[in-house]
C-alpha cells in the first residue's frame, strides 16, 4: 500500500459539516491501491455504540482514489478512524497515520475527531446560488440606453476596443435588454464596477457612494434591480476594496497634505517619499491609478463595510463579487461576511481568487470564488486539447476535493471574463469546442457565469479586445451558438439533478458522468474528439434532452455511438 | 518518484508568514525519494526578477522528507513553484501537481501564490511564551495557606484523593510557595479553575465573577499575581466556557422558569423536556453538573468575553487556558482572541485540544494548545518503549510540520496534567524514564508545563489519584528528580538556542538533535535504552552542561559513549 499517499484531516475539506445532521467524510488513497475502506465512528463518550460502515469510491483518476461517505453524528460529536484493506495488507488509519494495532487505552489519543458540530461554524451558502446561472456584464459595452449621460469622447459602437476608449454603455442599456437575458434562461447578473471612476472598466473608484454619472444614478440602479427581481434575476455587484482610484478624495487628501492628512494611514505611504514632490505608495500591480487600501485600519474597514451595506440596503442587490480578493487581509473579509450576512443572510459573496482558495472558503469569508481552476482545466481539455480525458478528470477531482461540497455548489464557474480572452478565441475560433466546454459547465456542480455576448458568438482576444460592444444586430448572431446555450440553460433550469444532484464519473471512452438526485439520473456524454466514439450504456429508456428523442438501450443493443464534438444529455426514464 | 506522496499548500503550515519579511516554505516528499528540491519564486507582477534557490532537507523520518526554506517576498507578494530532482526524474511541482512542462502563458494559472502578506493576518505569538516554563497547579491540592476559609469537610492532607474529597488548598497556599517555584526555575504558573463552584476541581462554574470562597477572594488573586510578577512569573488562568455549573444562576433561572426564562437560549434545552418535571439539556460528556453553554448566542458571547476581560483588567493575569476548547464554536474563539488581544496584546491563549488542531491555530484563535500530541509521542517512546526511535522522530516531525513555527514555539508541551496519570506511573514508576522525557521537553521547541509535584517525585495514577496533596515534607522529596529538573530548567533558562533556536535531528544510534541560534550550537543526546550506546561526534570542544565538564573530540577520539538512560546536553565551544 502506498501509505505515504493517504490523506485525511478532520475539520477540513476531508471532514466537514454539510448540515448539522450531515457530516461528509473523504479519504484519499493512491489509485487502485486499496480495495475497501471502512469507517468506524461514534461519540467518544459513548464509544461502545460505535458504527462500522463501508465508504464509496466516489472519484477516481490516474493518481488517486477518493472514498467518501455522508453520516450523521450522534449527540453532535464525532470520533472515528479508518480501516484500509487490499489483497495483501490491512491497516488502521488514524491521526497518526497507518497503525496495525490500536491499544484500547490509546484509542482516545489516536482517533480523528470532529469534536462538536456547532451550528455557528457550518458554512451555509445562499440556497438560490445552487440554481443560478449568472450573466456577466461589462456595463460600458452592453448598450447605450441613455445617450444624454454618455462621455463626450465616445467611439462608434462597433469600434475595436482600445485600452482607454469609451463606448457609452450604461445601466439603462442593461435594463433595456433584460428580456433578452431572461429569454436566454439566465437567473442572475454580475456587473463589473459601476461606481464613479475615471476609466471605462471603473476598477479605480473615485467615489464609492456614487454611481458613475456616465452609467446612471442610484435610481437607475434601483430600477435595474427591481426589474431584475421582477424577472427572477438576482443582481451581484463588484466590490473593489483592495485599492481605490487615484482621484479618491481620501487619497487626494494625502497627496495634498502628506503626513498631516487624517487619511494618511488609510494607505501604504512610503516614509522616504515624505517631502519629495511626488508621493510614493503601494499600488495594485504597480498601477499608479490604484493605491492599495490599508484594509486592516479600523477606519478603512468601517468605511468599506458601510459602503457594502449601504448598497444592499438602498438597492436590494443580492451579493458582492470581490475584486483582487486574494490580496486583501483575511481579517477584513471575516468582518465583511459578518456585516453582509447580518443585513442580508442569503447574500452571495464571491471572491476573485484565481487559485486553490481553501483559506478563504472555510465558511467565515467567501461562499465561492470565480472558478478559474475549473476554467483552466477546461482551457487545457476543450480549447487546447493539450491533456487527456484522464488528466482532465484528475484536475476536476482535485478542484472538487479541495473544497467542501457546499463550496463546490457556490462556485462561480466560468469559461472567460473581462480579464481573459474569450474562450472561443482560445479554441482556435472553433465554436464546437467552446460549446462543449459550456455544456460541461452547465451540467457540472456549481453556479455558472456566462460572459455577455458568448450567447451570440461574440469573439475577442485578451483585454481590451474581450470588451467589445455587444452586438445588437440579431441578423448577424450565431444562432447555432445561441440555440445551444439556450437549450442547455433550459435543460439545467428544468432538471434539479443538474444543479443539486451528486456527481460521479462514468468509466468509458469519452468524458462521461452522472448527476443523480432522488430517483432521477441524468447521464452526460461529451465526445471531445474529432472522431466518433462508442460507449456501452446500461439497459433502459433514456430521453436525449437536447434532441428531445427517446433512446432505448437493451442487452443486444447497448453500444451507443457518440459523434465527434457532441454533447449528449440523457435522462433515464424510471 | 512517489508523486502521490508530495504535499504542499500555500497559506497553510506548508507556506506561511513567520514575520512580514520571513515566509517559511515546506514541501513533503517520500523518504529518500528526491535528491534536490529547488524553489523558484518572485513577484508575479515582476516575474522577470525571479530567484531560484535550493531548499534544505530539514526533517526526515521513516516515511517522509520535509524540505524547508525561509525567504523574503519582494513587494509583499509571492508566487512560486518547485523543481524536484532525483537520479531518474526531474519534475516541476505546481498547484496542479507534477508537471513536466509549464507553458509560459499558463504560468500565472499553475503557480503557487501567497498573494499578499498582510500584517493583520500574521500569527504573532506572545514573545515571552518562547522563554517560559509553566508550572501547573491544582489549587485545592497545593497548600492550605488560610485554614479559616477551608471547606468544613476536609480530609487529612496526605489522604488518598477521592473524586469528591476536599483537601483545603487555596491561593494563599500558592503565594506561600512562590519561592519554591522560582527556585526551581519556573517562569509561569497555570492554575486549574479558581472561580466559585461546587467541586474540588471547579470545572462547574457557579459564579464567573467570584473567586471560590474556599480559595480566597479577588484581593488574594491580585496579591498572587503581583507576587508572581515581582518574581518574573507569568500567571495563566483556566477559562471554562464550553459549559457552566448546574448551580450557575442563569441556568437555575431556566430550571425554574423553563421557556419563559430570559436565559433559555443560553443553553441547549431539549424541546420535548418542556413540561416534564426534569429539564433535559445538552451537557459536557453527559455530565449533569455541566450544562453546555450556547456560545453562538451573542448574549452568552458578550457575557463570557466580559468575564475574560474583567479578570485581565482587574488582576493583570497574563493569559487564559481554554477548557474543552475543541467543543466550542470557532466564531466564539475568533471573537475571544480579538477581545483579549485588544486589552492585553501579549496575553497567551492556549487551548485544551488533545489532537491535531490546525483549524484553531491559524492565528485568529489560539496561540498554542496543551500539546497532547507530543505528550502521546513521549508516552509511547519514553514511558512504554513501544515505538522505535525512528517512529518517535516521525511522530515529532508530524507534530512540528502540522503547524507553523510560531505555533510550535507557543505550544504548551507537557508530560501529564490533572487529566492524566502521572508520567512516572505510566513509566512503570521508573524515574529514569520520566526524567528522559522531561529532558526531551525542556530541550525541545515550545513552552513546557510541569505538573505540580513532578519536581519532587510525586506519583499518582489517573484522576483522582493524580490530584494528591503536594508533599511539603522536604526530607521525603526525591532529590535526584528535583536536582535534575532544576538543572534542566537552569540550562534552558541560560541557553537561548534551547528556546529560540532551530531544531534538527542528528543521525545516530540514539535520539539526538541540535538546537542552533546564531553561532551557538547545542547538541542533545538521549539514550532511551537499557544499555550504553556510542555516537560519532564532530571534532571540537564541548561543554557537558549537566555535568559541567569539558569534552574534547578529535579525529582519533570521536566515538563517544552514552550510558543507558542518559541525557547529555553538549554546548559546542566556538
Amino acid at each position: 500500500m502506498n501509505i505515504q499517499a493517504i490523506m485525511h484531516k478532520p475539520k477540513s475539506n476531508y471532514c466537514y459539516a454539510y448540515t448539522r445532521d450531515n457530516i461528509h467524510i473523504r479519504i484519499r488513497t493512491a489509485k487502485d491501491d486499496v480495495d475497501r475502506v471502512l469507517l468506524v465512528y461514534g461519540d467518544k463518550y459513548e464509544w461502545e455504540k460505535k458504527i462500522t460502515t463501508e465508504m464509496y469510491r466516489a472519484f477516481s483518476d490516474d493518481l488517486y482514489d477518493y472514498y467518501t461517505i455522508s453520516i450523521t453524528a450522534t449527540n453532535n460529536r464525532l470520533s472515528y478512524y479508518f480501516l484500509l484493506e487490499n489483497r495483501d495488507e490491512s491497516h488502521y488509519f488514524t491521526e497518526w497515520g497507518v497503525n496495525d494495532d490500536i491499544p484500547e487505552d490509546e484509542l482516545h489519543l489516536v482517533q480523528f475527531h470532529y469534536p462538536y458540530i456547532n451550528v455557528a461554524d457550518i458554512h451555509e451558502i445562499p440556497d438560490w446560488v445552487r440554481d443560478t446561472v449568472f450573466y456577466q456584464i461589462f456595463p460600458e459595452r452592453y448598450d447605450n440606453g441613455n445617450p444624454d449621460i454618455s462621455p463626450k469622447n465616445i467611439v462608434p459602437w462597433d469600434s475595436k476596443p482600445e485600452r482607454d476608449s469609451f463606448f457609452g454603455g450604461d445601466l439603462q442599456g442593461i435594463i433595456n435588454h433584460l428580456d433578452h437575458i431572461k429569454d436566454l434562461g439566465i437567473s442572475g447578473i454580475y456587473m463589473t464596477p459601476i461606481f464613479k471612476s475615471t476609466t471605462n472598466h471603473k476598477y479605480d473608484t473615485t467615489d464609492y457612494y456614487t454611481i458613475d454619472p456616465n452609467f446612471g444614478d442610484k435610481d437607475t440602479l434601483k430600477k435595474l434591480v427591481s426589474e431584475c427581481h421582477k424577472r427572477g434575476i438576482k443582481v451581484v455587484l463588484d466590490a473593489v476594496y483592495n485599492h481605490c482610484g487615484y482621484k479618491f478624495d481620501k487619497f487626494q487628501d494625502v497627496v495634498e497634505k502628506g503626513k498631516s492628512s487624517k487619511y494618511y494611514n488609510w494607505f501604504y505611504i512610503e516614509e522616504e517619499s515624505e517631502g519629495n514632490s511626488e508621493i510614493k505608495y503601494e499600488k495594485f500591480a504597480f498601477e499608479q491609478k490604484m493605491p492599495k487600501l490599508r484594509t486592516s485600519n479600523p477606519e478603512v474597514q468601517k468605511y468599506l463595510l458601510d459602503v457594502a451595506s449601504y448598497w444592499i440596503k438602498e438597492t436590494d442587490i443580492d451579493g458582492w463579487r470581490l475584486d483582487v480578493s486574494n490580496e486583501v487581509d483575511h481579517m477584513f473579509w471575516k468582518a465583511f461576511r459578518k456585516e453582509i450576512k447580518s443585513i442580508k443572510p442569503d447574500a452571495y459573496i464571491v471572491g476573485e481568487n484565481w487559485h486553490d482558495s481553501q483559506p478563504w472558503l472555510q465558511g467565515d469569508q467567501f461562499d465561492g470564488i470565480m472558478n478559474y481552476p475549473v476554467n483552466y482545466s477546461c482551457l487545457k481539455y476543450f480549447a487546447k486539447s493539450s491533456i487527456t480525458t484522464e488528466t482532465f478528470k484528475r484536475m476536476i477531482n482535485e478542484s472538487l476535493m479541495r473544497n467542501t461540497w457546499q463550496v463546490n455548489e457556490a462556485m462561480m464557474n466560468l469559461l472567460d471574463s473581462h480579464d481573459t480572452a474569450r474562450f472561443v478565441n482560445l479554441s482556435d475560433m472553433d465554436f464546437r469546442k467552446s460549446l462543449l466546454a459550456m455544456s460541461f459547465l452547465l451540467t457540472f456542480v456549481g453556479s455558472t457565469s456566462i460572459y455577455y455576448g458568448t450567447e451570440i458568438g461574440l469573439t475577442g482576444d485578451g483585454d481590451p479586445d474581450c470588451r467589445k460592444g455587444m452586438n445588437w444586430d440579431k441578423s448577424t448572431w450565431n444562432m447555432t451558438v445561441y440555440n445551444m446555450i439556450q437549450s442547455l440553460l433550459q435543460i439545467r433550469n428544468n432538471n434539479k439533478p443538474l444543479t443539486r444532484g451528486s456527481f460521479s464519473w462514468i468509466d468509458c471512452d469519452l468524458l462521461a458522468y452522472k448527476r443523480s438526485l432522488g430517483n432521477e439520473d441524468i447521464y452526460v456524454y461529451i465526445n471531445n474528439n474529432d472522431n466518433c466514439k462508442y460507449c456501452t450504456l446500461t439497459n433502459g429508456t433514456y430521453i436525449d434532452l437536447l434532441k428531445n428523442e427517446e433512446i432505448v438501450v437493451s442487452a443486444d443493443k447497448n453500444r451507443v455511438e457518440f459523434s465527434e464534438y457532441s454533447v449528449n444529455i440523457l435522462k433515464k426514464k424510471n
